[in-house]
C-alpha cells in the first residue's frame, strides 16, 4: 500500500445524462497517464452508472458526480461519501438537506464560453441574413441573390450584466472590431467596456447600442427594468437577446417595440414562465427567435471536464475548484 | 486663395451602388470637421452620382469612386481625373485602358472582417442549431427542446490558404477557444496558428480539424486539391465551408462524403460556375447551405469607409493607400 492507494476514485454517476457523461469521462482518460498510478492501476474508475436514485446502493458510494435533484433523494444515507461534485452551478437541493460532512463542489467555470457561442451565433446570424439565404435556396426555384446584410463590425454591443458570463462575451465582440458598453448596478468600471451605465441611466445605455444582451440576474430591482422606455430607445436594426431572466423584460412593452419597428429582431432564452405556453404570442412574432433555456446549459463533456479537474486535485491531495459552504449556503 | 483650397475634392460617383455609396459617405461627413476647410466650406462636395455612364461628362471629373467595369468605358475621355477610388479589390478593366496619368487605389483591407463574420455565422449556427430551434418554434405546435449541440470551444479550425483574409479569422477563432492549423503552399509558421501543412499533407491537415475553410486562390495547383482522400480524412462532425474558388473542390468527392457521412454539413458561396445552374444538386441538398458568392462581399458603407480615408490623405497631400502601379500590373 502506497499513500497514493488511499485517493483512488471509485466514481459513482447520477444524472439523467449518467451515460454520456460516462463517455466523455471515458474517452478523456484513455491513454491519459495522470491517472495512471505507480503501480500502473487505474486512479478513476466507473461504479457505478445510474439514472436513478433507485439503482444506487448509497453505502457504497464514495465519490458521487450527480444531478443534485437526484442526488438529495439518497444522500443522508450516504455514510462513505467524501466527495461529490453536482452537475448544476447552484446546489440548494444538496445545501437543504441534513448531510454536511462531504465536499460539494458546483458545476462552474463553464458558462461563459457557451453563452459567448450562443450570442454570436444569433448575432452573426442576423448580420449575415442567413434566413434570406437558405429560404432563396429552398425556394421552389432557387434564387442566387445578394441578401441584404449588416456588419457587427464596427457596431456597438451593450450587455446588461457584467459578472464572469457577461464579461465573456467581451473579447469575442472585440475580436469581430465590435465596441462594448455595459449596464449594472453599481457602474464600476469594467476591462474592456468603454462605458458602464447604471439603472438610473438605461436609455442613455439603449442608445448607446447597435444590440444588446440581457445577463441580468433576477432580483426585485431587475424585474420589468426592460421596459417601454428601454426599447424605444434601441435602434430600428438593433437586436435584442434576453438569456438572463425573463422577469427582466416587460413582455407587452417588448412585443410593442417590435410591431412599432423600434427594434429589429429578438432572440428569447428565458421567460417568466417556463416552458413557454405554446400560446404565448412569442411563439408566433416572425421576429422573435424563441429558444428552451438552452443559452448556456452545460453539456456532458463540460461536466466531465470540471470533474475530470477536480479529481486530478482530489487524487494529488489538492483543494478542490468551486466548493460550496455548508455555513454560508453558497 | 489658400494653400488648401487647391485639394479640395469634387467627387463623380460612377457605380451600380451610386446612391447607396453616396448615402454612407454624407451620413459620415456630416457634422465631421476634418472635412471643413479652414474657410469653414467643405472639402468634399458630390458633384454627380451615377449608375451609368452615359450620365457622366468625362470632362468634367477629377475624383472618381467607381466600379472599374463602368469608369473603363470613359476613362480615356477623362481629361482632368486626378484619382480614382475604385470599389474593387482587382482592376483589371482599368489596368488594361490607355489612360494612365491618374492614380488608381483598390478597395482593400476590408475583406478579411467580412469573411471572418461570414464563416463564424455559419460555424456558429451550426454548433447551436439554430436551425433546429427554429423549426421546433415553427412547428403547427411549438416544441420545447433542447435540440443537439456541440461547442467549438475547444475544437480546431483549419484554414486552407492563409494570406491576410484567412489570418483575419484567428483572432476570432481564438476568442472563441478554438485552435487553428493552416494549410498553404510553403507550410510556412504563421502566427497564431499552430500547425501549418503543405499540400503534400493535405490529408493530416484534414485529420487535425474539427472544421475546414477554404480561402485558397484559383491556381493550377489548387484545382481539384479538395478531393475524395480530402473530404474522407474530415470527421462526420465536420463543417467545411468553401468561399475560396470553386475550382479547389472536386464536386462529387464532396457530395459523396456528404452522403457517406464523412462530414456533417457544407456552406458553398463559391462555385466552379456561378451563378450556380438552377439544377445543380448543390442547391437541394439538406447539408449543404448555398450563398451567393457573398462572403466578403463589400457594401457602400466599406466602399465609404476606404475612400473617406484616402480622401483625408488626398486632402492633406499624404499618399493614398492601396494604390496601383500600372508598370507592375498589380
Amino acid at each position: 500500500m502506497t499513500a497514493r492507494s488511499s485517493k483512488r476514485i471509485e466514481l459513482t454517476i447520477l444524472s439523467d445524462e449518467a451515460n454520456d457523461i460516462a463517455e466523455a469521462i471515458r474517452q478523456r482518460i484513455a491513454d491519459n497517464n495522470d491517472f495512471i498510478g505507480a503501480d500502473g492501476l487505474p486512479l478513476l474508475t466507473l461504479k457505478k452508472i445510474a439514472q436513478c436514485p433507485e439503482d444506487v446502493n448509497p453505502e457504497t458510494v464514495t465519490v458521487l458526480l450527480a444531478d443534485p435533484d437526484l442526488a438529495s433523494r439518497i444522500i443522508d444515507t450516504c455514510s462513505a461519501l467524501t466527495w461529490c461534485q453536482s452537475t448544476w452551478a447552484g446546489n440548494a437541493p444538496l445545501l437543504n438537506a441534513d448531510k454536511k460532512n462531504y465536499i460539494l463542489t458546483g458545476l462552474k467555470g463553464i458558462f461563459g464560453k457557451l453563452m459567448r457561442e450562443y450570442v454570436f451565433a444569433y448575432l452573426l446570424g442576423h448580420a449575415r441574413n442567413v434566413k434570406a439565404f437558405e429560404q432563396n435556396q429552398r425556394a421552389a426555384q432557387p434564387i442566387w441573390e445578394a441578401s441584404k446584410r449588416m456588419p457587427l463590425n464596427g457596431q456597438t454591443l451593450g450587455i446588461a450584466g457584467l459578472g464572469s458570463i457577461g464579461q465573456a462575451l467581451i473579447p469575442v465582440a472585440h475580436a469581430l472590431g465590435m465596441s462594448v458598453v455595459g449596464l449594472t448596478r453599481s457602474g464600476q468600471a469594467v476591462e474592456g467596456a468603454d462605458a458602464v451605465y447604471t439603472p438610473d441611466t438605461i436609455e442613455a445605455f439603449a442608445r448607446a447600442c447597435d444590440h444588446v444582451v440581457n445577463l441580468m440576474p433576477d432580483t426585485p430591482s431587475t424585474q420589468n427594468m426592460l421596459s417601454h422606455e428601454f426599447f424605444s430607445a434601441l435602434k430600428p436594426h438593433s437586436v435584442f437577446i434576453n438569456a438572463g431572466r425573463g422577469s427582466a423584460v416587460d413582455d407587452d412593452a417588448l412585443l410593442q417595440a417590435l410591431d412599432n419597428g423600434a427594434l429589429a429582431h429578438a432572440v428569447l432564452d428565458v421567460f417568466r414562465n417556463e416552458p413557454l405556453d405554446p400560446a404565448h404570442s412569442f411563439w408566433q412574432h416572425p421576429r422573435i427567435s424563441v429558444t428552451a433555456h438552452t443559452a448556456a446549459e452545460s453539456q456532458p463533456s463540460d461536466v466531465a471536464d470540471v470533474f475530470l479537474e477536480n479529481a486530478l486535485r482530489y487524487i494529488n491531495g489538492e483543494s478542490l475548484n468551486y466548493q460550496f459552504d455548508f455555513a454560508k449556503g453558497y
